[in-house]
């Protein structure tokens, strides 16, 4: 089956409309009409090269929301029209440790990410930049009615890479939690840490997004710019969850944890950081590291953001204007997430 | 009252007999008549000013243990005759949150440290290489009748800074746990955290000391100079605990944890460490700090080795043979820590 997509073709030219082929599905494979595809920084990052070569041709993608067109036979949690959503996995191997323990995100035998990855039948994973997707049902989220469907997309990646560091080190109720950076991912960990009942502080490196900051329900905003932040702050926070990936003065942001406090990163930057080990030692504190959640977490996660009525904050476009919104996204001029009408795909 | 001592008087001369003054036991201090004192690599880095420039002239040692010669009107906890131990703090605010929760190893207004720290009365403290010492009795153990009584100095620091992290994170029944460094307080972590019910591993340079290490036991004993180890133990820690003092490959001994693992480093090297945000992400990983324990947690670790029979392998010495002692630690020549005989102070 040929469908629409937006291909890279290289680390520099830009994305052009063309079509890509998804496999006939399986007695255990959801069919999905995509309706709409959130645009990650990490699309960027991967057709760029930034975390070694990417498999040319290539659709990435991997925020994709939509509708159910057909199902395998063996298919037994979805039916033709379900609302739908797809995030950074599309398989795992089932049977690792990990696996079984529910944690397929750190499969250990390295699971199938949306696209640029090696599927069971040998070729090369193709993301939501596209028209329609074939999926496992395993790896198919529910996406709850009270959600406005335009704003789903991006809970696949950008809020469940925060809800699941926010739920695993305990936000919630008497808990001093910052999110780093307000774009994409800091804006859902704003919503998601304040529903959790955590008092929640935005550390931006300016003041200029501090009126949406607040109204998504952050307590306090800060600006990391201002050196006097990491002396009025010192000693604060239960928990960082920094979603900038660039190099992070470690150091500097440990300072602001309370005693055995975490700060976790969401992001993969390339570049090495720098910590002093003293900067731990001082309170029994841990640097961590995160990746996405679990499928159900993700299903939890969307339940979730129903129940408490949060969404992604997004700008719709259309195909055509991608590779425009990639430059906006590469200079942060987004609020909060690019979400693509994949019925413009065509 | 003043008291025999060895001295140091500078970053670069040889510690020289001497003597120093104890202050007047008020109300509420034990006078301490000490029998053993640990030599720790913190003396040595201190007088070296490796942390930054001491206040000379000092005496050093935190790992005392000795016999009460007097106690204050109002304490309560002791009585002339007892056998007590000293460890790395002497005093905290006792006001703060952490000094309220019992973390007084983390006071938020610094403790005050067993030596070259201030003192509430203005004066620097002075350490246990010395014939008698005056200590609050909130800050004295008692030292079970069932220890070796020139064994248990080292259980005050090297016991205690392995005895906490482990407790912590979690060592026991099931759970495999790495000791890197197979000196004072490594040989303590290997002993703790067999007597805890974790599987253990020494993590050492070479396979020099690896039958005292089995017989200490350890259940496997590795080479970090072979790089075949870092391949054979993949992701197989739940916790490692770096008892070095020195620069870490940090990424290298991330990669041997398993998910959720934790790698505590106990030693203050100077230098920054250097690691990548995605060795922490593969399996949700964490780097941590943790100095000493708790007075009370002090306390249990010296209960814990006397049920279960655990104490430190010393080299007893004399006090004019700290210099050579000195230079034998710096060169990794100790099996595995030499405690000064204090009556050889006069």
């Amino acid at each position: 089956m040929h469908v629409h997509a937006l291909v890279a073709t290289s680390e520099t030219d830009p994305l052009i409309p063309g079509t890509i082929e998804r496999r006939d599905p399986g007695p255990r494979d959801v069919v999905i009409h995509i309706a709409w595809a959130g645009v990650c920084h990490s699309d960027i990052h991967t057709v760029h090269g930034d975390w070694g070569p990417a498999p040319f041709p290539l659709t990435v993608g991997h925020e994709i929301a939509g509708t159910v067109a057909a199902v395998g036979t063996e298919v037994s949690k979805f039916k033709v029209g379900d609302r739908v959503g797809v995030g950074t996995m599309v398989n795992s191997c089932g049977i690792c440790a990990n696996c079984q323990a529910g944690l397929e995100q750190y499969c250990l035998n390295g699971n199938t990410q949306a696209y640029g990855s090696r599927d069971r039948d040998g070729s090369i994973t193709q993301g939501g930049y596209s028209s329609m997707i074939v999926v496992d049902e395993d790896f198919v989220l529910r996406v709850p009615s009270a959600l406005p469907f335009e704003t789903v997309a991006p809970l696949l990646c950008a809020g469940i890479t925060t809800y699941s560091p926010l739920r695993h080190w305990g936000a919630g109720p008497g808990k001093r939690v910052a999110i780093v950076g307000l774009g994409g991912l800091g804006h859902m960990g704003v919503q998601l840490a304040h529903a959790m009942g955590a008092e929640v502080t935005v550390l931006s490196r300016t003041l200029n997004k501090m009126e949406d900051g607040l109204r998504l329900g952050a307590d306090r905003y800060y600006a990391t710019a201002d050196d006097k932040t990491f002396v009025e702050l010192a000693g604060t926070f239960d928990l960082i969850v920094n979603t900038v990936s660039a190099a992070l003065p470690v150091d500097r942001f440990l300072g602001l944890l309370r005693q055995d406090g975490t700060l976790v990163n969401v992001g993969a930057p390339a570049q090495a950081m720098s910590l002093h080990v003293q900067s731990l030692l001082a309170r029994r504190l841990s640097y961590a590291g995160s990746v996405t959640g679990s499928v159900a977490e993700t299903q939890e996660m969307l339940d979730f953001c129903a129940e408490k009525g949060i969404s992604a904050v997004v700008e719709v476009i259309a195909a055509d204007q991608i590779n425009e919104a990639w430059k906006r996204v590469l200079s942060s001029d987004v609020r909060y997430r690019f979400v693509i009408d994949a019925s413009t795909f065509a």
